[in-house]
């Protein structure tokens, strides 16, 4: 390496939401030196972080001219201009997440193709064109429909679960996947640095908001058998090996009736899904994914008590400049942990902070979370 | 309150050194707008900060007009022009420790007195305006000479252990104190808020460098019996309260043969003993800190696990850009947490960082610390 760790590290994070915050308050231990590009001069990052660039994560130049500053670049965003961080990676620079791996999970289209020919056990799919060819499949409801690119925190997904859903279907390429009839949606975070280190966070359990399609609750550990964990951390495993990465990737699993574990989905960045490991484990998902891409050894996941994490989203029919309610009362909770990312601005279900709650006692545990969520809010 | 905790309030911090750096990593959270005000234009929180002032923390002025910005004003370090926050506390701002409570403590006469007055034990000693007057104590010996005013870091402190040590006396007022054969030094820090909630942390134990008179390790929990660590708690209550403090105090204890606690010092501010709480403990001193200055609910202070605190210290004969050995032995030790405070410069026994290591089990927490500290070396 041409850098060693501690002697001022010039990082480039493409992002600046909150990711690229927690991403920026674990690298002050390390002495890194962070730069951000992000088109909106109000991220949460922007007034945190001394060399913040405002341009494109689309723009090639934008890019360019951003991580040619810098030693190391990262994402704590897909959606980002990888021609650029291809040139970038040509010049020498560390690019990690790979351009390659990012490319390949920008598009879901692909990320499906991917799972399916290495053997990654996943939901029955079919790649389709455009409605007419979705409108052709009224034998493969009820399904999950996804655009193949620019989804994001629940948009650009639909369901389609009888005929008459099918005109409403995208009309643009996307992937038409079986509904899984689960009994647990689980993720599984692991990283894996450049010297080929692989290591796993414990499982844990997403419960999604049911309109806005958002992590609104998670309960780590898994509530899971151990045969089902355990098929879980393989995947996992073999999904970053299989993809060849380096850093950090969440793995968003389905954990049928059955006993079988199919990949959902996976995220090459830290991921709502990790949150509570600031607190609850040894290692955070952030210090994790900067050991990952620094070559560093990789940090201990083990989890220290069970957690629980709620998304603070912004209250619906609120929109405008935040105001916070119950901010006393949780504080007040010993083990609630509120991370606040910096947004002045409130809307509908848009992602303001989290709380987790960290207790040994596994139904307390429950207790506190509910409280937060009805106590906590956040109007305008 | 005029202001409501979430909503942008401005804090300011005079002091822009590691305990700033933690206490914005920490504040993060919370959405609060950090201002620094530091003499040192390369101090640790100058590229972490938005609003960074560079100017004198002893000048009326630089401290006035910097704090005229903020709606809550805090300490780092206790050598501050008080007369400038007084003139602040009177305009309306909170200043938090109050600014009579920083005159008392920086003064360790006067802050030797104010146990004796308040009944709180502490070793017995002799108030004295320069070295002749402590050349008339050779009786009182052994016996430690600390500086009324100005010390820092061990700095501003000798032994005189015997009749020829006295002609080396600092010739300035000080205060002598009966060299207690003590049996554990602790620490217990304590927070009170403006409501006047108070929560102790679990006392550690603090084991120094013996040339250098800093923290070099630390223990929590301390090896002390639980009717030591109760008396201990006692104390550190009992002084917040009787000093009618609100914020963060560490109370640096000597537990002796006999079983007494008697106090040495304190200090108004998040401190070296406190770093582990971090990692180990439910609420870190530093959230704890801005908890009580910010008068909302403080947080829980139980220990998740064992701790143990490293500090870093530039190696002896080494004075320049500081070069880092060992850092990948030490990040592959499971349990182990660095934190670098951004100090590109190293010189002898400066404090560069900390490590704090989690492990249940206690041996083999204190033969990972013993490894750190062998390993880890800062250089130039």
């Amino acid at each position: 390496m041409a850098f060693s760790l501690f002697q001022g590290v010039k990082l480039g994070i493409l992002g600046g939401g909150q990711l690229g915050r927690m991403l920026i308050q674990s690298s002050l231990d390390f002495n890194l030196d962070i730069a951000i590009l992000d088109p909106d001069p109000q991220a949460p990052c922007a007034r945190i972080s001394s060399n913040f660039t405002n341009g494109s994560l689309k723009d090639y130049t934008d890019v360019y001219e951003f991580g040619k500053q810098c030693d190391v670049i990262t994402v704590e965003i897909e959606n980002v201009n990888t021609e650029a961080l291809r040139q970038l990676e040509l010049e020498g620079k560390k690019v990690f997440p790979q351009p390659r791996v990012i490319e390949l999970i920008q598009d879901k289209r692909v990320q499906k193709q991917f799972y399916q020919d290495n053997n990654i056990p996943t939901s029955p799919f079919i790649l389709t064109q455009d409605r007419n060819e979705v409108m052709r499949h009224a034998d493969f409801l009820p399904a999950v429909h996804k655009l193949g690119k620019e989804g994001y925190d629940g948009r650009g997904v639909q369901m389609l679960r009888q005929v008459e859903d099918l005109s409403k279907a995208f009309d643009k390429p996307g992937v038409l996947e079986k509904l899984i009839d689960f009994e647990t949606e689980i993720s599984v975070i692991v990283a894996r640095n450049e010297d080929g280190q692989v290591r796993t966070f414990p499982a844990v359990e997403l419960i999604y908001h049911p309109e806005a399609n958002l992590v609104e609750y998670l309960f780590a550990p898994a509530n899971i058998s151990e045969a089902v964990a355990k098929k879980a951390d393989d995947i996992a495993r073999d999904v970053i090996t299989k993809l060849d990465m380096v850093g950090l990737l969440a793995v968003e699993m389905f954990a049928t009736k059955s006993g079988d574990v199919l990949v959902n989905e996976v995220a090459p960045r830290p991921h709502n899904s990790g949150h509570q490991t600031i607190e609850a484990n040894q290692t955070s998902q952030y210090e994790q994914h900067l050991r990952a891409i620094l070559n560093t050894p990789l940090g201990s996941t083990e989890a220290l008590q069970p957690s629980a994490m709620v998304n603070l989203l912004g209250e619906e029919g609120f929109e405008g400049m935040a105001k916070y309610e119950g901010t006393d009362e949780v504080m007040a909770v010993d083990g609630a942990h509120v991370h606040l990312y910096g947004k002045s601005y409130t809307k509908p279900f848009r992602k303001m902070g989290h709380v987790t709650i960290v207790d040994a006692d596994l139904e307390r545990l429950k207790e506190k979370a509910t409280y937060i969520k009805n106590t906590l809010k956040i109007k305008a």
